[in-house]
């Protein structure tokens, strides 16, 4: 089912914004047995991005019984939220009081292979360059052409993952993922400061971090300090955790910190209502 | 009249991967007498765009035939040719074979005032900076969300473009064109080898220039080679040649090689069939 503006359809408007310009974001949300996982997480970042974008966010009721409507009755799925400017304004400048377009749709869960979280995934690098722009990063905007290169880079189906890097050579995030790692017990990701997604699953993890007591630093990271890190692992709101046990021909070991940031993430996860 | 895959239709799915994630390119083109001005410029530029991004371009025969079908009987005004990757795909990965969406739209002419080319404009520094990806630079591809933010920067009526720079703190372009000075006799435009729309106007205008046998150079520029230029002006396909003269609180006067540049353009313009 896909909802625009409330009403079942399939199609937008051409003028929409989202199309014209990718203005607007998106939340990528696991729904199980009928709700959506971490909501209050997604639906915090996506407001918060409406915010810096200056678009006119959603009232959250509205959205959340919309929410429950396309959810209904899916045992397990993925529900994406695209929030845009809507139509209108003269050519960039968007019009005044623009009315935002939301877009809920549901689609299948990925059949990942289950050797993925409990085994790890082999990685790569990519070529393509995430640019700065302090005033878009950390957001889950529409502009995603960077990852989209980025994954064209590769087809070998071993390589579940590529690692990104910005002009500076400094490691940001995987193509669809955060990362984690792990050098001296120390837990480290890329700091998100010019480039990257701020992930619902890295904010999960640094908190239940946090909680446990781990060492843990958002930092300024290069390609040397993550192919000498004891340990290496991705998140994102639909997988959690997948180990990393190899990037080009570095391998590793699945560590005990992400072993039992996964145990965490698992209780954590049961105790959901 | 728009024509989506060239049916009559004013709305796209919801999957198509120009609003999933702005993977796709688009041309903005001045209609003059039913005829799209400069068409050949734009569709090489559009082919070439498409090459780089490795989106299946659409035969030209066909897009030609729309493209005279949404072009008939308009006096004046603005066609938009987008070109998406279309649907489908496995997240940010493309689908093998996909293929392309291309949307065809006609807008109204856009009235700026006759004293904006005959006397020239006032322009001011944006703080928001254009990222660098080498693999997007040049291309007039839709994630332009960089180019919103600018252009959501004023509302001061006074004010018609504003000047963009990149991380490096150059000189790149307006939100909406492409800018020229004139330093010692040199015409002078920025690189556009990080960042930036390489525009069908900047192009002619380089061409006219070489024929003209007039220096010219695309090279690095900062804020100070803006400011301390004898003439500056800036460029679009469907405004032609602009004269700046006020940038911030720096005034210009329209100069001689601008104002010879913008009658070679005219002359070149009128012989158009």
């Amino acid at each position: 089912m896909i909802l625009v503006n409330g009403r079942e359809q399939t199609h937008i408007a051409v003028g929409d914004r989202g199309l014209q310009y990718g203005d607007g974001l998106f939340e990528t949300i696991a729904v199980v047995a009928g709700r959506p996982r971490w909501w209050q997480r997604h639906w915090q970042r996506l407001a918060a991005g409406c915010e810096r974008l200056a678009i006119d966010c959603v009232d959250h009721t509205r959205v959340w019984d919309e929410v429950c409507k396309v959810c209904d009755g899916i045992e397990q799925g993925v529900l994406k939220v695209i929030v845009t400017r809507g139509e209108g304004g003269r050519g960039y400048r968007p019009a005044v009081g623009g009315e935002a377009t939301r877009i809920l749709a549901i689609y299948p869960w990925p059949n990942y292979p289950d050797a993925y979280r409990r085994q790890g995934v082999a990685m790569r690098f990519c070529t393509t360059r995430l640019g700065h722009n302090t005033a878009l990063a950390g957001l889950k905007h529409l502009n995603r052409l960077e990852q989209v290169l980025a994954r064209r880079e590769w087809d070998d189906p071993e390589i579940v993952e590529g690692v990104m890097l910005d002009g500076d050579e400094h490691v940001i995030a995987g193509t669809m993922s955060n990362l984690f790692m792990v050098n001296n017990g120390q837990l480290r990701t890329p700091a998100l400061s010019h480039c990257g997604v701020a992930g619902v699953m890295r904010g999960i993890i640094l908190d239940l971090a946090a909680e446990a007591g781990i060492p843990r630093e958002q930092i300024t990271l290069n390609r040397r300090d993550l192919l000498q890190a004891d340990e290496v692992f991705m998140t994102n709101a639909l997988i959690g955790i997948w180990p990393v046990r190899r990037i080009e021909q570095q391998e590793y070991e699945i560590g005990p910190l992400t072993a039992s940031l996964h145990k965490r993430l698992e209780s954590m996860t049961a105790s959901l209502p």
